[in-house]
């Protein structure tokens, strides 16, 4: 039978050209062809595919499949089918005929066993056979739960793949785990099934017609783009998709996900990315725009758990512990309301502020990505007496309007003071401005607005561009995995943050509002009492605690709390000492702790006076200094590129001279000293930054060895038991001669050293740390709970 | 008869206690007494001074002076002091008793010779012997045209100086000068009769209510403008003061002194100053607040022709041409109108622009100073929904309204959604919303509102604070010179300048609004052809000229225009190297031409590939490179602290090797050659950007001494005809290896030497310059029409 509708196909009225059908036939298998999705949108969507490719010259089956038996499966799929819908600008005529002939093209499937793969495989090949056809491809598309990807990739892979010339394309949906661990396990385990350029994953965004449109308007308005698009113009880009529904029903799914993983990592992520990455020169090169992509999201800071705001409306709590039987007294964490303030290290976006927002259960169902200009013009008018519409001194932005909201379509929108944007006529249609509506801020009158021609859903989108093999409306394995790495440290950071009680709805009112507050976002609002559930006291409660060790003060918190404070404590020291001399030398080590410690120095700390501060390396590997190991180049990336300390203000240690590194007779530890001697008075530093290796090293002073524990202040070279093995250090007495000494200790792998040195005395010669003792400055020490507590 | 009034005032009812007599008796004398500014403000302002004084315990007399003689002289000024009004707050029966002693204890004196103020010298001092007071001091208000300073001025010094133990004060009116030249002269005959603490100059500005409580207010609110006063939170600053009148009847004044002279190079200079300078630890420190206010003055970046937008009145020409009786044909080029764009260096302020505007015959009569903040904020729920009042994303702002426009009063408004401000509740009170008016587009009632308890004229708050020797009320003369030597600049640059021309009134519509456009100002609108009146060709009409010079090619313009032109010809090649070959090696020279070059490149070339650019020396003095005279300083100063150059892309010459400064056989030369060929692709720098001296050296290339001119391409130690006779500098060779040198040569000064090489051939020994002829490179001349032309 599908036989010759396959035939029959080709001859309806004028549609298809015969000839066409030499591009080959194509199978579509549908895995989960009874599901929610599918019924709401992928047999529409390809439907719709049908209805657009009918005369491309591909002929098509369609392959619902699922666990259920064939009777009743193939029943249930052909009531969904029935109810497909013919879209308005459709003639009713065709679309009743192309229906039809969809129907005769459709088929159910079990599948659940190899078998079962390995017989719809011949029953692919023995109709083509037969009908004479060339196979062009097959579609897997997996609308079933991740749990079951790869029993069926499996088989697909195995028992299911076209034969050689024919393509493969398996269209995966979210979720793609749940962060960054699960999602490299996911993906390891579907390249062992597939090839990259097999696999199709959908964010249904990147379906959504303003979304889609990003891009291409960037390109084809170029010429009043070049100019703006950067930092210098741009005051903020927001991207936010806001519920009114909550998660009840949903929430043994909710309840392991949340805001930030159902919404911000994925779309709110990507609709962003097209708006900040760098344009290729063709947006039409998939390859380009995915790279170019990337760039973008692997050129973003990372992210701390100052970073974010949460919420959660008010009745979550009660509908888990009803969904999920759980005790009345459950307390989840979990988010249902997210903003998010993320920075980018381009140098386009430098300073430039991306916020990215989504709830549930708020006052509007509305999505849109927005860039705000900055407001560069001044009106000496006063503007009751001027004529409105195209005032520079207006607000000027553009708008991708993804739908719902007060506009109720899909739109893009461009502020008339901005400039006309080019559209593509086929596919956007100047919109009529309602005089009523408003829409931030502003009047309909004051945009150019376009709608679409024709509004697609998402779906039927995607399902065109998995036809047309556009692999750039699709997430790579390289783009999720980058992207779960920028986003799991802040779930991480934030899981046991009990988020803002809010209680749905317009009652919302002003409790949400967030603020960029010094690096970060915060709640503008305190926290209303009666809004505050009774919750038991939360790992993050805790504040910094101040007590002694080792004779000397201690400052302990978690890690991110504490770096803050030593943050903050190093800008003290500096400030008082510039106020004292009108200098602060400081002396930095190297290594990965004081990574952290550094970007929070950059990006949080500006009254720090970098001006007057000369900054000393404590120590130094025997490597070029443009080399990666290199402790300056560390310095360099994460602090000094970030601010302004003087050119000679900056003081490497000179472990290459003469082209060759940290040979003695080169003098370079001598050198050093002699500049120490010139400029640091009484070579007194008046800040050193120390941390503690797992052998109780500190500087590059190692167990074991003499060298820089005894003598004169002065500058050595020593040898590391790991590489590189020679290094150059400050001295022990002249680290001692210090005003201040900050000793920084992190990190689970640091407690067994911590509990040794809060027993031990002085004994250099074994711990190297233990020999710290300023002879008439302050040693403090900061420790975080993972290295003090274990 | 003064004597007896002189002790009858002691004992007028209530008012003075006997006792408070002993500090002394002051003499105000004014002159200009019957001029219009004395009518108008200043007797006033002095009867206010006796009312809020005569029970202070001093004693007063005033005594009008003028050239006209006695009889005359005498009735005039009477008739304007018979017309002295009470104050609306002062109990009638005490201003009409105060009113009666005020004109008792006033005379007017003929003041034209020496003898004359001899006579009122010893008028005053017997009057006091006889009365049996002591005298305190004599205030000398010149309210008389600036041509007639310096000899009143000398007559007071030598002939009416109150005795020893009495001061001395005497007030000036503007203007002081009209450029900086002027006001030096001005300042130095001034500083032949008077000391510093003597002068008085007067600035009405500074006592008008709403500004002289800008330092105040920042004082009494600290704890919330401590954190947000800085470029963080601050998007822009405007000082405007708008005027509807035009300058009919005073363009003999107006059209010597334009709207920049005018108003901004003082009023809304003095009001700027007090909104950005550091706060003083005590604002009641005149000293402290003197000194920091100077600072702040001295940390504004130099202002360029680009810095401004001008405009002119439409009808100016013919009144100039009616009231100067100028020929028909005449063209002023003198601005009614001005918005300048201002930007400081301190780490407070850097970035934020700071926009100065005023003229004439525009929309309406206001003046104010504004602090917009920058929106931080987020709000989730739709404005719509929420109640208005205090939302954290309207926008937020301070506003300093000096009186007139919408509120016609002088006002402090801040906005409700930043903080509550505290006022001094003796002076400031808290003003009823009107609902029906808005402010910068925001309704009143979204404000916190003060008006003054007692509104006080500027002169009266002036004259209050010469009694008490304020001296921060007042502009000192190091605050005087600064501002014009920041001011003057733009005035020569902008001489020559067409301003736009503007309606006048409502009808200027759009056409004055202006914008930030690359590091600049420029009209919105280009200008309508219907209002462009015919004019001659104007000297900036004159666009870069492109030419051949020594067979190469040569860019000539107005040095401002050339080097704006050589800059981006430097970005340009930057762009296509760092396209080429990922990295941008580039040589620069030390000297005073390159310093606007640097500046330029520093402040408007942010697409400018800092990151992959390599800076290079052409040339060293062997100095510290910390000294003054180093060129490294120079090109660290006034380029690379402003631009992100990695810092080991940065490689200042070895000039100082082991402590000793350019020593042959430390090597230092052989070293930068060596670090040229290490990272330099073939020894063959992207662009060497060279100068010429007047003797034709280049680098530190020097005519006859052959060291460098020939031989291997290096880095050799030469020998300056002038002080520090040391340099390195690269050699001839090795700069004609380079793929593009440019050679920027600026000024009169250089007009004979430009002539001379333009007729020579290849000489290098006699002129170093031509020797530089790139191998296989380009080789272009940007010579601006002062040294081309002279």
């Amino acid at each position: 039978m599908l036989g010759r509708v396959l035939c029959t196909v080709l001859f309806v009225g004028a549609l298809p050209s015969p000839a066409g059908a030499s591009q080959g036939h194509i199978s579509v298998i549908l895995l989960g062809a009874t599901g929610d999705l599918a019924k709401k949108y992928l047999w529409q969507g390809l439907f719709q595919l049908y209805m657009d490719q009918v005369s491309s010259g591909h002929s098509f089956t369609f392959h619902g499949a699922a666990l259920a038996a064939q009777e009743p499966g193939q029943r249930l799929m052909f009531d969904v089918l029935k109810k497909l819908s013919c879209p308005p600008d459709e003639p009713p005529n065709r679309c009743a005929v192309l229906k039809d002939q969809f129907l005769k093209l459709s088929q159910y499937h079990q599948l659940k066993t190899a078998e079962n793969y390995t017989a719809l495989s011949r029953e692919i090949e023995s109709l083509l056979r037969q009908e004479g056809l060339k196979e062009a491809g097959r579609i897997f598309y997996f609308s079933v739960p991740p749990f079951a990807y790869t029993e069926i990739a499996q088989h697909i892979s195995s028992s299911c793949r076209p034969p050689a010339g024919a393509w493969l394309r398996v269209v995966l949906e979210k979720p793609f785990g749940h962060d960054l661990e699960s999602a490299q396990q996911l993906a390891a385990q579907l390249a062992g099934f597939f090839r990259e350029e097999e696999m199709y994953r959908v964010d249904h965004y990147l379906g959504k017609q303003a979304v889609a449109h990003i891009l291409p308007f960037r390109d084809q308005n170029r010429q009043f783009l070049d100019p703006i698009w950067n930092r210098h113009h741009v005051e903020r880009v927001e991207v936010v998709l806001k519920e009114t529904v909550d998660a009840k029903g949903r929430t043994s799914f909710y309840e392991q996900y949340g805001v930030i993983r159902d919404v911000l990592q994925n779309h709110l992520t990507e609709a962003l990315l097209f708006l900040i990455m760098e344009l290729p020169a063709s947006v039409s090169s998939a390859q380009e725009v995915l790279q170019h992509k990337l760039q973008a999201l692997q050129s973003l800071w990372g992210l701390e758990r100052s970073s974010a705001v949460l919420g959660q409306y008010q009745a979550y709590d009660s509908q888990v512990q009803e969904e999920l039987q759980e005790a009345p007294g459950y307390v989840s964490t979990t988010p249902t309301f997210a903003g998010v303030l993320i920075h980018s290290d381009s140098p386009r976006w430098e300073g430039v502020p991306f916020l990215l927002t989504s709830g549930k259960a708020l006052d509007e169902r509305v999505g849109y990505a927005r860039v705000l200009f900055k407001n560069r013009a001044y009106c000496p008018q006063s503007g009751t007496l001027r004529e409105a519409g195209h005032s520079q001194c207006k607000p000027k932005q553009i708008i991708f309007y993804f739908g719902h909201g007060a506009l109720g379509t899909p739109a893009v929108l461009v502020s008339r003071n901005l400039f006309q944007p080019a559209m593509p006529r086929d596919s956007w249609k100047e919109a009529e401005a309602r005089s009523d509506l408003h829409i931030f801020g502003q009047p309909l009158s004051d945009f150019y607005m376009y709608s679409p021609v024709k509004e697609r859903d998402a779906y039927s989108v995607l399902i065109s561009n998995i036809y047309h093999g556009r692999k750039d409306f699709f997430i790579t394995t390289e783009n999720l995995l980058a992207s779960w790495a920028f986003w799991t440290p802040l779930l991480d950071s934030t899981s046991r943050q009990p988020p803002r009680l809010y209680p749905g709805g317009v009652e919302n009112q002003q409790l949400l509002d967030f603020e960029m507050v010094g690096g970060g976002l915060a709640f503008t609002l305190a926290e209303p009492a009666e809004l505050l559930s009774p919750r038991g006291q939360m790992p993050s409660d805790f504040r910094a605690i101040q007590s002694k060790f080792r004779q000397s003060p201690l400052v302990s918190a978690w890690a991110e709390e504490l770096i803050s404070r030593l943050a903050s404590d190093m800008e003290e020291a500096a400030v008082s000492s510039v106020a004292r001399s009108g200098q602060f030398h400081l002396a930095l080590s190297g290594g990965s702790s004081p990574v952290g410690l550094f970007q929070r120095l950059a990006r949080h700390h500006y009254g720090f006076p970098w001006q007057h501060t000369h900054v000393w390396l404590v120590d130094e590997r025997c490597v070029p200094l443009s080399h990666g190991q290199s402790n300056f180049q560390g310095l360099q990336r994460h602090l000094l590129q970030h601010v302004r300390v003087p050119y000679l203000n900056i003081h490497p240690m000179p472990v290459q001279l003469n082209q060759r590194l940290c040979v003695e007779e080169d003098g370079g530890a001598r050198l050093y000293a002699k500049d120490i001697q010139a400029l640091v008075a009484n070579a007194s530093f008046d800040l050193v930054l120390l941390g503690v290796g797992t052998d109780g090293h500190t500087a590059s002073l190692f167990p074991r060895s003499q060298s820089g524990l005894e003598g004169a202040p002065g500058v050595v070279l020593t040898e590391s038991p790991v590489k590189p093995h020679q290094r150059m250090s400050l001295s022990l007495p002249l680290i001692n001669r210090a005003r201040q000494v900050f000793v920084l200790v992190l990190g689970k792998g640091k407690h067994d050293i911590t509990t040794l040195l809060s027993r031990v005395g002085r004994e250099p010669s074994k711990w190297p740390i233990s020999g710290v003792s300023p002879s008439s400055g302050q040693l403090v020490w900061y420790v975080d709970y993972e290295a003090l507590l274990g």
